[in-house]
């Protein structure tokens, strides 16, 4: 398995896409803010959505659409999230319907997902101007505009692909995604567009997407708030010409761990980019009793507002990290607990035993100031492991949600 | 029912408190941290502690010696919060030992807290030496230099008192409390002390004491992360020469009501000062299927990180508050969802059934400036109620955090 350089989500076979500047919200003349992305021929299809009873329109309709375990396309835009709105269903087929004419498909082979202002009516003018536009521009070369259509106050395009090897044949799984705010656990992200050119039957897409799912975007929290947007989905077109997977053979886990993979690194990339963020925090445990309770206590102290202030001022207040575990509502042994912080500067143990140890501050502060932290938690209790990531909590993140809207 | 002006932990008859800087943290030397507060005599008490796993020594030795449901006196400081210590127990039962030989009571009648850093070594010197001092101090007018002693980055005293007739007596219940930061539902403080002069049993004050936690203390959230140190405890002295409550009988009723309307307004107290607030948040939530989902409703609004941003910046995002009301996990239908702000400036309602209404910015960002916000919040579904109470999101609650320990 390997990454590709400049992976993106047009990286798989068969797959094109192109993004242009629809101006959804009219403020915005620079930004490209409607994409597409299409397949030559009909894919296999799974999709995972938020699990808050807020849900944008474009995910009801796509939840039909893809009833079938089928898809060709995606439409999705930044500036207006579609939500909340009395018109929203309408609008959101509207969106498909224009995407297939132009793609010459089927409207019902069509997913679409939005992202931005909730409760704002979506207007449908820059759709109808833009897709036209957007269908003749579709390239191999338009993964990246796609990547930048769908981010919001995202400061970096998020984009990668990996490449495996089944039967002789050569896969690649490409994604795209956009996060930044309103993301928590369940999934922590807002969009996210995964390609690949594998033969995998919808059921077998499934599972391997939801065995990705549980341990990278499950695993991640900006801000402990879960969005009424959240799409993930997968379309696979089989041009690889590998045998189509339809069991959980011995393909199927070289094409899961990739996918595993491919999603922790997007994963990564959204919690080092959350709102505001100066840090990507990755919270490591190990020794717990369970799995389950080693996830809980990892998520706990990447969504502690005190912690992620405490790595902000590169302050090795382990304290609030043994309180977070504490309240995390996991069976441990306070009296057990190990912390250690850990980056490209070094590892600092700063808590044996459940009370603290001496260290140096000037180390600690050493280590804390680099740009990707890992709080090491060993519970020394059993052998569940697990690993969350989140960032840092900032002056920017209350200055971006201070005034969204305008 | 009335409140008393100037109302203390000490207005209550027989009760005397004093504080003194006693420098627990030695670079403190200009704010009082060591505090206590006695009864004349022995007193019926109860308390209740945080439901964090990780707990101070302090609420480990006060657990013991309030098991009788007796107490007399309580010692707490502010500067350590003697968590997570190898010697923590043996620090907080010198703390009871040094009170108890000064005030001349039992040492199993003392109830110790302390609030500040975790993990950091407790120094016992500065007890030592403060005890005594304070112990000669102890008077009527102690119990404002006691509501000092507990503050950590709190900003203003916290304390009330309110006055009742029981049978002719009159009855007086007082209170002083600590918040700020680490504050969460379960409980939503971090210590508070209830003193009153009423006659009534341990098993009544602590059933009054549990009805009144659920509506006030339970319903504050700051930043979620539940203390490892919250500490309410109430000691009831008896002066008042009511006869005495052993029953939930009309006198009950009446002292429920007064000690619940107490916490509330200290409750409010500590939301309207956690760290950095500039507002007061409350979420007041009717129309539920339930009570269990109005609380649970209430709770996630007040809890949003993008909410409390939003309120900070004055901006009527609602779409965030559907989000969180269709995360919180409570039986909703998002189709009857009503929401309206208001403030001492007036009410606009933005939201009607689950969707956006035409309104003014202008007359929104009027109510929203002012410092003390209602998000009222109609499910049209039931007839459960509740009310939450919280803050903004402030640049200052992550300055505060990013370096709380030095």
């Amino acid at each position: 398995m390997k990454f590709l350089e400049n992976g993106t989500v047009t990286s798989p076979q068969g797959f094109t896409a192109a993004g242009v500047i629809g101006s959804v919200k009219a403020s915005n003349t620079t930004k490209r803010d409607i994409m597409m992305i299409a397949s030559d021929t009909l894919c296999s299809t799974a999709a995972v959505f938020t699990k808050n009873l807020v849900k944008s329109s474009a995910i009801l309709v796509t939840k039909k659409h893809i009833e079938n375990g089928k898809a060709q396309a995606v439409i999705a835009n930044s500036g207006n999230a579609n939500t909340c709105n009395a018109d929203g269903i309408e609008k959101a087929e509207r969106m498909c319907e224009l995407a297939a004419e132009n793609l010459n498909i089927n409207k019902d082979d069509v997913i679409v997902a939005s992202t931005g202002v909730i409760g704002q009516v979506m207007p449908i003018e820059p759709f109808e101007k833009a897709v036209p536009e957007i269908a003749k521009l579709m390239s191999k070369d338009g993964g990246t505009n796609a990547a930048e259509a769908i981010m919001t106050t995202d400061t970096v395009k998020k984009e990668a692909a990996v490449e495996i090897e089944l039967g002789g044949k050569t896969v690649t799984i490409g994604a795209v995604a956009k996060g930044s705010g309103m993301i928590h656990i369940n999934m922590g992200t807002m969009l996210s567009f995964v390609t690949t050119d594998a033969a995998i039957s919808s059921e077998m897409l499934a599972s391997a997407l939801s065995e990705a799912v549980e341990v990278s975007y499950n695993m991640v929290s900006v801000d402990g708030d879960t969005s009424t947007n959240d799409t993930l989905a997968i379309l696979a077109n089989g041009k690889a010409g590998n045998d189509e997977i339809t069991t959980r053979n011995a393909d199927y886990a070289v094409f899961t761990e990739a996918l595993t993979e491919l999603c922790k690194k997007m994963a990564k990339k959204l919690a080092g980019d959350g709102e505001g963020a100066t840090k990507l925090i990755i919270c490591s445990v190990d020794g717990a009793k369970t799995k389950f309770d080693a996830k809980g206590a990892a998520k706990a102290v990447i969504c502690s507002s005190l912690v992620k202030a405490a790595i902000f001022g590169s302050d090795a207040n382990w304290g609030r990290v043994l309180c977070a575990i504490g309240y995390s509502g996991c069976d441990i042994d306070v009296s057990k607990v190990d912390v250690s912080f850990v980056s490209d500067a070094g590892e600092i143990e700063v808590c044996k035993d459940g009370a603290g140890v001496d260290f140096s501050e000037e180390t600690a502060k050493k280590i804390l100031l680099e740009n990707e932290i890992t709080i090491k938690v060993s519970l020394n209790d059993g052998d569940g492991k697990a690993e969350a990531y989140g960032c840092d909590l900032t002056y920017d993140y209350v200055k971006i949600n201070g005034d969204y809207r305008t």
